[in-house]
């Protein structure tokens, strides 16, 4: 991932930010992503699927919002603080109503344990950000 | 689009909420997404692309957030009403930012008046279903 | 859905395509997206999810490429016919596969039969794109 | 990234795919979609940027394809050999005519450079896997 290097090129002054957060935040969103579309892919290719629906359900989710979120800290250009944390806000409880139905079977299924492990870290990055940003503003 | 249809035939109640309102505002964040591309493109091929860069940030936010909403409201399967507000909010308020940052532009692209519209429709949208949510709580 | 006219107030000549055929193959994959979206969800839903992994599997998949080829042509800023090709072919062949995964239970879920329509509508869509740009080119 | 963990304790045999070169390509695929996002952003912010459209258009397509792509190559459940090539194909392309307009500005704009790399690493990844496959099959 090149999410830190394309932050120190990029011509806007990033003088309002931590570029070692945001980046940490913005791979940890993509890997999130890739984490949970290959956890529901797991799940579904498991004898018990019937028994992870609620984990899949949340998988989906959580792929499709770490991604918008991750490709939406990537943008710099005329950035709207307000817009990034709501945004942040809800990224952080999706991963972790994610990181929490995958734990649920982290005991039985590996992939699900992973997975959590990605969603935690996600969920983590984004409060760091929201909390670095606070302390600036 | 078929949100509406394909609300109606699947297998979990739906008791909780209001199909009406939940498939119109799947369907205006597909319509924004699809909308919100077309205007960053559209922006990018004029003259005075220059000066309509934040216009193209934000767009590119927007497709981004509302596909990924759209899709999660699309899914209904072990739903976390939490988690679904908390992103309605967000993506209220970046359809609100993206029908702002058109707005300024309707005058003179067309593509800009028509983005903003959508946007507005889908701001709207989101609104409505946290209020007839809210309502059933 | 705001394709067609989209299509007709952007700045850049349009002559090298038709814009019904073009704004058709934008909203079948936006729809389709949508579709797949839902019936994938629908499934996990039913009882019988155990039987339901294949089609589950292909919309997701099916869900994910109609967004991004939706995108794709949603853009025509210095486009590439030879990429936008190569990417309808692939459209077409994973709606193909998608339309037959869900004809197999179209019988028994009705999610499954919208979807199966909504993926051979965009099949048609996106093999109509092609002709007509080879008659043109 | 997980993706190589992920295929390794996931529950379907992989004996019909090298698990070290799918995960490579995954893994190209969402840091491609990532430097692609980082730099049509930064193209955005240069005082150039009339003479950067190509660039962002291309940079916008192919983050939207490499993605869906990674996401699809993450599933392994009941896949389709077909399909995966012709996106495969379609996605080496792109990302090849994305690392040729990057490369034009990679002098002017390191954003433009680095993404060239990440563009070319991902389309050698995509031929390196069809490659993989065919010697199997």
């Amino acid at each position: 991932m090149h999410a830190k290097e394309m932050l120190q090129v990029r011509p806007n002054d990033l003088s309002d930010v931590d570029a070692e957060v945001l980046a940490e935040c913005i791979e940890a969103c993509f890997a999130c992503a890739q984490a949970c579309t290959a956890c529901a892919d797991a799940c579904l290719s498991e004898d018990a699927v019937a028994e992870l629906t609620h984990c899949i359900r949340t998988d989906l989710d959580c792929a499709d919002l770490c991604e918008a979120v991750g490709r939406m800290l990537s943008r710099r250009t005329a950035y709207d603080v307000n817009v990034d944390d709501a945004f942040l806000e809800a990224c952080a409880s999706v991963c972790g109503a994610c990181a929490e139905a995958c734990a649920t079977h982290a005991g039985t299924h590996e992939h699900c344990r992973i997975c959590a492990e990605a969603c935690e870290r996600c969920e983590r990055a984004c409060r760091r950000l929201i909390d670095v940003r606070r302390v600036v503003a």
